[in-house]
């Protein structure tokens, strides 16, 4: 993928319209300022109408037609929606609800990407749509499928059940073994065999936890091996890049899905009052192939629809400052979805570019005003990187993963983590969400919240990183639950972990309503969510406990090991009292980490930092509709206006995006 | 049915009781007053206990016995219960839900209307109930069935399946048309055969807008077969007319089903509190049958229940108010369900006229109430006819089915056309709620709300009424959808209205929440639900959009076309301004359209216009039990008191009715 | 069960441990005063790995070195968690719900234990355990299988279809006399033979009340029959005493099911908001096996929680308030569930005395505080016996099932009884919560609210009840429902009911927003639910109706039969004024009936009369945490102090408890 180029692109469908709507369609594309179609992902069955009848002549043209008139192509496989030759009468091949219903044909994802006669049809259609047009000067990049495991999570039928049973053999080599690991003699769940192990299906009562949490890992590794298959065929016939297009919503494990595959794209919808989603999006999909770029691959012009619902539509002004941070925080392509308005099918509303009569939507004028921008920084954001942040924050799909397993009470990763994000980002503080795996190089403080089952790769990894001088903080909730979704039983938290950070954990508690008050840097708060509470060993206390079960005790301790400090913190400080304490919290540790990329912003406004030969260049962009100020240490120089910025505050309208350089 | 007549009814199920209960029943029926009882609808296993072993004896001498007491019968047929011989053992005669649950024996409607050996078994019991009964002398009238699909909508048994393909085949002749018309390259749906097509059951997200738009209306004619099938065996053997006991809450299209029925009939189960859907309902099926009186075939003397629910009983005076409301608005019958409160099933808490143990019941006392003031108003309404509104509403259930696919967020038609009916209501107009299909003979000002689909019958139609001087208000949510369920690809609403219209429609979007403010007729009020914004051609603009997406832009247009005008609005207006807003915009164009039936009235009290020998009468009730208030125009003549009534305002009481003459 | 002891207990799973870890528990049990543990109810895959390979020699050792540590053991049947080899590949033995959903291994109940194949094999198991374990000398009592029908209600398997119709049989004898019992004539339910009636599946609306109670009444009587046959198979070999583990939400008929057993047991969750549910299961449970002391035998020692939710833990003291009024309430045992925290399973995060890893938990201080208030209290305790109460309240888990086949509008049993308890409590009064079938020997005043269905043997027993002395106060809903669940011919109420009360029911309905005010007591407050409305007939009038549909009816109503009374309570005072008023038609009545054992005593804190040679004791316990105060109407002595009493108030703090004698 060419990194000289900003993208600005869209979903299209030539398939579903007549040539001279593609004609045109074209036309308006080049008006607007499209550079970058992505097309194909549900054409299966215009590619192959009948099982082996494939013919991708159209797709070939298309991609052709586009080139002729400067508009890229990133192609998909199609293989979301198999055809109704694959489906009609076979319901051994379509995917299982937990409740045993069986889907029908129609939809997407109905057919299970487990069944081997489905991976058998998918490898043919791919492997010619690879050699049909992976040479085309116009392709690109790759998009394998389309946003996996959206609307369906965990299949339960009769391939996945033997599927199951061999994974569960490959991990746990004897049922005896994994009876051991996930302690399975309780309530007589005790396995003889391998395949003996029920998928998670009706149960009277819950299922045991190990159940549950290795059920969904099979199957995000499932889906993750689809894409290496599909990305394998591909790679023999074309030298393009390869993506897929997930979120972080999806029932998939977005670090195991990216690993064999080549760029990160994802799609997001959010409103323009959760603007702090839209820019977690950025902050993680940066890290989930670091150093590229990624793809928004799918956003609204103005608003998404479906028959049953929508969203609000986004005020004037508000994509173009989408499209600018975007392009600051790491992204090389801002791609609508869609293009043409649907004429039929289920998603017949969703905002789009053009509407199905061919002519603008409400949304057009902002596509203009991104096309304005995108030509305005084109040359800026490509001449220079974005910066690692210094302060990282895990993501893992797997804590994701855990938390859907033991909500505690109606908890979801994804609010948690956003939520938590929220604070940092509010802070200041320039910072990365970094996946499970990723490399603590550079970084000089690491929040690890919510990750219910810390693995010894991640503890080795965090404990280096703070005797080389990190500071780690940990939880809440982190650490209590083994790699098999059981409790430890040497220590609340692993022996290890409380080694490590000095402390002993007294006990684990939903200590929410029991009057429990945390106090900690001149702040008081009630605490929530279920915690630990801790005895300081070798740790010191920094936040006390008042009032409630164990008054006196500590939720958030400090220890120092090597050059670092590891920070416990046990509780979550609630309300706008507990955003209080946490912001303390996060300036304090921030300051003992050294932490320098920092920004005094106003909520609501934020700073992308970039570097080009050294220098700092500094975009940014008011987000929230409010304007915004920006305090500048130093002086530095407009880019776009080539004039002198002076130290100081610096103010930015609704939505206006600025870009200097010191 | 006699004209010269008002029947005061009740449902009755002798079948459930010994000789001397019907003794005592009967001799309670004839001091309330009743002078017809609906029998039989549920009465199969007692006329059929083993197949083909039938006898009608009981319900030939039960109608023989009213009858000699000077009660009258309308005779059901009582398919809606099935036999256990019919159902015990064959779940492919079941009724099936679109999860795949199959229906067992108990409650209504278990078996599938369309099972081949269910419609045979109807056939012969329908064949039979009408030789031994058709003649009788205390014969009245004819029930089909009883409340088609009050507890199912679209059945996905075999049959069905079959059935549903024959009937696509019949409507789109070719596979390739329908693939055509449905778009069904959309995600790879397109079909090779009829065959292939599915019913619309479980799927991983919606399905295809026209599957399930389509799904419904096959399903809406086929019941609407099964009752025409029932009416000709009738018509083979007896000459009383034929109705159905329908409402608007069943999955049905009414005008469809009542096409080749006789006379219209409903039941209302609406408390006091919402008097106005009692009023909507005389207001439409007047218009179902026009020319003819409806029956209430079912209302509560106090309160409907059930095992599981209850309502509100009615305030001592409404059951009164009702009653002659609903006789001055075009009705012949007023019926309660039940005669006496049944002693067993699922609906023993049911409120009725006598209870369980042969005794009044709360509701009695009013029941008196309404036998007195049938006889004294049986004259004066039986010796002239309701006058035909100048203004019409269009109710459609084929707009209910398409908003029940496309419900935008939540939408039911209902409430919506509901809710746009109080707006007219209150307005003081006189008016018609008009069947899609209705003559527009005689009309002034046309309403068109939240009619996705506009067919060409019905756009011809009103532009007709508009050229000889009509004015047709179209909106909103009107027209944006085709035949097929999907979106027109000429202009947003359809390239033939917009013209007609004299507007372009510029966008089609969710408008609420955006900070857009409609202002008309000096009155500002946010707007709302999924919108049109036009831009006038030829048409001039009449309120204006500040605010939100598109400033300056129109949502209410007027054009003069022929004699008449054609008003396009765009949005609802919402909250307490938008009803002022709505008020102002209906007197407006109620007064273009020359309007002469509109009286002014205070809100709870209604006026019934009807006319004898070219004088016109006042029906006046209060609803609302608040007492009200009426201005008369002129002097008149109190035709109960003989009195004269001075122009000028009329005061009722709390429930009071009169009945005035000019 | 010696009763010369008090017991303080543990559930206790060695099974899922290692040997050091038994040894430990055992070590830190006695340090924590546990001197009971139950075993064995989930341990079926561990006592027969494989069918009919049994081995029970892990749980001899354990009974007999937990006995040498002077701790007793209750030893359950393990038929909760069938292995997996009975329920792997035999769908045919699974518990089916009544949407069809058949359940899979994991969880618990997931077995019909009305199968034949699992009724022989746990008749297996268990005859061996009794046979193995049933003389140990540490072996002190039996529980049978545990929390019957906590997951599962009625199952719809097919053998359960078969017992249903042999049932039916049984109790109708022929298939007209079950028509002819639920008016099956109706909806043409009508059935020729018992194998036609089915069982209550899915139906597009309500099934029949007769049917839907039937099967609730021949499911519990099915899972007491299997209770029934256990105990049976125990006493064989085995002379300790037999229980079940039983609570008032699960689908069972608890008076059935401990007919046949030894003593009555049951487990409570209430969190400490919630005290009043906590002594209303003391106050029934000690009624329940008259005579006999019950067992807490699960109750938490801080919070219950599973993966999916948690409650809020005890404030410190409470638990010691708890256990203290359990046992002078009539207890002999308060147990934990659970001993150690589970490691795995779905009840991981659940409460316990001491964790996964071997250390005390959150409850463990309150442990402590139990056993040394229970030390101090046994000899007090064992010494004397429980005061029968000279008030109670009928309990019927029969009409809980009449109310959940006819909840009116959302109504529950157990929320009505409770609430109506609390009534009660905070009157003072000492109360007993009486088994429907219990003997009214000794009481004075009883109150029987909420039981549709009051059976011939209850109305004779209450009628011999009043006309010996009593007062009788029937209502709200009580009554009006035959023995089938249907409706009275001959009175709204029956008429031996109406008869002895003299009074006419004139109408019942739902009275809630009618406008309807109760007078009585100089009291005026709304009334709610569905209600009766009287005219007396030799009754006087007590309670007038103002307002509503039926003004200057009454609604309450008193009549002296023999040497007593009885009272009809028509419909339920609401709000703070409907307490209020039956705040007063408790003192009232309970003057009347001339009760003496009531206390001045300020709500949240308890009274619980013991009697020892003669003198009675009061064990006083605050529950509340607020502190409370008790009027002695006379001196007496602490007897945890010696020191003396005197006449008049006595404050008790927090949780506090005092005993005193008189």
């Amino acid at each position: 993928m060419v990194n000289q180029k900003l993208y600005h692109g869209a979903a299209y469908y030539p398939e579903l319209w007549d040539e001279k709507t593609i004609e045109e369609d074209i036309k308006l594309m080049k008006e607007a300022g499209i550079n970058v179609a992505r097309i194909g992902e549900f054409a299966w069955s215009q590619m192959e109408p009948a099982e082996g009848d494939i013919n991708l002549t159209f797709f070939e043209e298309m991609i052709n037609k586009l080139y002729e008139n400067g508009i890229d192509t990133v192609m998909c496989t199609p293989t979301p929606t198999p055809p109704i030759w694959l489906s009609h009468g076979h319901p051994e091949r379509m995917y299982v609800e937990s409740d045993g219903t069986v889907m029908g044909h129609g939809s997407r994802q109905h057919v299970c990407t487990n069944n081997r006669y489905f991976r058998e049809r998918a490898a043919i259609i791919t492997e010619q749509i690879a050699q049909a047009l992976g040479n085309l000067p116009g392709l690109i990049g790759w998009q394998i499928d389309n946003e996996f495991k959206c609307h369906v999570a965990e299949c339960m039928c009769e391939t996945c059940k033997e599927l199951w049973h061999e994974w569960l053999q490959q991990r746990y080599g004897t049922i005896e073994q994994l009876n051991e690991a996930w302690g399975t003699q309780i309530w007589s769940e005790y396995y003889h065999s391998f395949e003996q192990v029920p998928q998670p299906g009706p149960a009277p009562f819950l299922h045991n936890s190990s159940l549950k949490t290795m059920y969904q890992i099979f199957s995000t590794e499932k889906i993750a091996e689809f894409a290496d298959e599909q990305a394998g065929i591909i790679r023999k016939h074309s030298a393009a890049p390869i993506t897929h297009n997930s979120t972080v919503f999806f029932s998939v494990d977005n670090e195991r899905l990216f690993k064999n595959l080549d760029f990160a794209s994802f799609d997001t919808y959010a409103t323009s009052d959760s603007y702090q989603n839209y820019l977690f999006n950025c902050d993680l999909w940066r890290n989930l192939k670091k150093g590229q770029s990624f793809w928004i691959m799918e956003t609204s012009t103005s608003y998404s629809a479906s028959l049953e619902s929508y969203a609000t539509p986004h005020p004037n002004g508000y994509l173009a400052a989408e499209a600018v941070a975007s392009y600051a925080l790491g992204g090389q392509a801002f791609c609508y979805w869609l293009w043409r308005q649907q004429k039929a099918g289920c998603e017949q509303p969703h905002g789009s570019v053009i509407s199905a009569w061919g002519k603008p939507t409400v949304g057009y004028q902002n596509v203009l005003e991104v096309e304005k921008a995108r030509k305005e920084i084109e040359g800026i954001i490509t001449d220079s990187i974005p910066l690692q942040a210094e302060a990282a924050i895990t993501y893992s799909d797997r804590a994701k993963i855990f938390l859907k397993t033991e909500p505690h009470k109606n908890l979801n990763y994804r609010d948690l983590i956003t939520d938590f994000y929220k604070q940092v980002l509010n802070s200041g503080i320039h910072r990365d969400l970094l996946p499970e795996g990723g490399n603590l190089d550079g970084y000089k403080l690491l929040f690890t919240p919510f990750v219910h089952y810390l693995s010894q790769d991640y503890l080795q990894k965090a404990k280096e990183f703070v005797d080389q001088g990190g500071v780690w903080i940990v939880g809440p909730i982190t650490g209590g639950r083994t790699e098999h979704h059981t409790i430890h039983t040497d220590a609340a938290l692993g022996m290890e972990l409380e080694d490590y950070a000095g402390v002993e954990t007294l006990y684990t508690f939903p200590i929410e309503n029991t009057g429990s008050v945390g106090e900690a840097f001149n702040c008081s708060a009630p605490l929530g969510l279920w915690s630990s509470v801790f005895e300081p060993k070798n740790a010191v206390s920094v936040g006390t406990i008042s009032g409630g079960l164990t008054p006196g005790k500590s939720f958030l301790t400090e220890h120092e090991q090597g050059k670092g400090k590891i920070v416990m913190l046990g509780s979550l400080p609630m309300g706008k009292e507990g955003e209080k304490l946490l912001q303390e919290l996060i300036l304090k540790y921030a300051s003992d980490a050294g932490i320098n990329r920092r920004t005094d912003v106003s909520e609501g406004t934020i700073v992308a930092p970039r570097e080009k030969d050294g220098r700092e260049i500094w975009v940014m962009v008011n987000m929230d509709g409010q304007g915004g100020r920006v305090s500048l240490p130093q002086k530095a120089v407009d880019i776009l206006t080539k004039e002198e910025v002076p130290q100081g505050e610096l103010k930015l309208e609704r939505y206006e995006y600025r870009i200097i350089q010191f």
